[in-house]
């Protein structure tokens, strides 16, 4: 068996995209940092997060089956470790940062530079995460968003995966 | 509802890695060019490959149950377009790109910069394609693996993903 040391650097080393994934249930509202997201199926159009079981937004896609996947400006990363633990609400922003309301009622991030909407599934329960895959309601760039690269986990000094710690 | 030309940009500003996914049931073997591939889970260690649900590789992994991730050097992307078809076995090599078996029997590419081998543990059908969740058994870096660039579906020209065209 491999050390878990050598694991969590060969896991480090699979790029990912780094985003905020907005939640909603009832009209308790988070957007969180995420890296496990990626497309899964062309037809129909799905896309996949998977989310650590503890957390408030994996409570609030369970409850509201609905997610948004806010694709970011990489020069703009600071917001990443903002949004590692439970975003604030004030009235139309999570961490003060601007939300609109999609198709869904999904928070949508209006700074983000791509957003996708999307409707749960099918839902898998991993142990430590849950996977959530979603049908893509509604998606679409800000004004400018296709000129401007798109966040990933390299840009920061955040190492998302591995194993889990403790173990 | 956005339309598919839409649809596709925002689902190609998605970044992903690019890898080739090994596979094998009984004496056949394959290894496919990917890029739905991610970390999915920490407590059991999972990684997800989505593969299409009629590829080669899709039959394999459904028979032999094992999967291999295999991350590659970004200054040698030839190799991606040659796996986009299924690949020649000769000997211990696949489109003669050296191999070895992992402790699986799953043929892992000796020059990738880092491997992953996996054993199924989930299946999830999701039309077009079918979601392989592995548990990690072995993995590794080649010697000097960990300071090469892994490949990311921007290092070339292919764009994998969006609306299943036809539609």
């Amino acid at each position: 068996m491999t050390d878990i040391a050598s694991m969590n650097r060969v896991l480090w080393a699979i790029p990912n995209v780094l985003c905020l994934v907005g939640s909603r249930a009832g009209e308790e509202m988070n957007a969180m940092t995420a890296s496990w997201v990626t497309q899964l199926a062309m037809d129909p159009v799905l896309v996949g997060v998977s989310v650590d079981a503890t957390s408030v937004t994996h409570r609030l896609i369970t409850d509201g089956r609905v997610f948004s996947v806010n694709l970011w400006d990489r020069a703009d990363t600071r917001v990443f470790v903002k949004f590692s633990k439970p975003a604030a609400r004030e009235g139309d922003s999570l961490n003060g940062r601007p939300i609109r309301q999609g198709a869904t009622g999904v928070p949508i991030l209006e700074e983000a530079v791509a957003f996708l909407e999307c409707r749960v599934v099918h839902t898998l329960d991993l142990g430590s995460h849950t996977l959530f895959v979603g049908e893509v309601v509604e998606c679409g760039f800000r004004v400018g968003g296709e000129d401007v690269p798109v966040a990933r986990v390299e840009d920061t000094r955040m190492k998302y995966g591995g194993v889990l710690r403790g173990r």
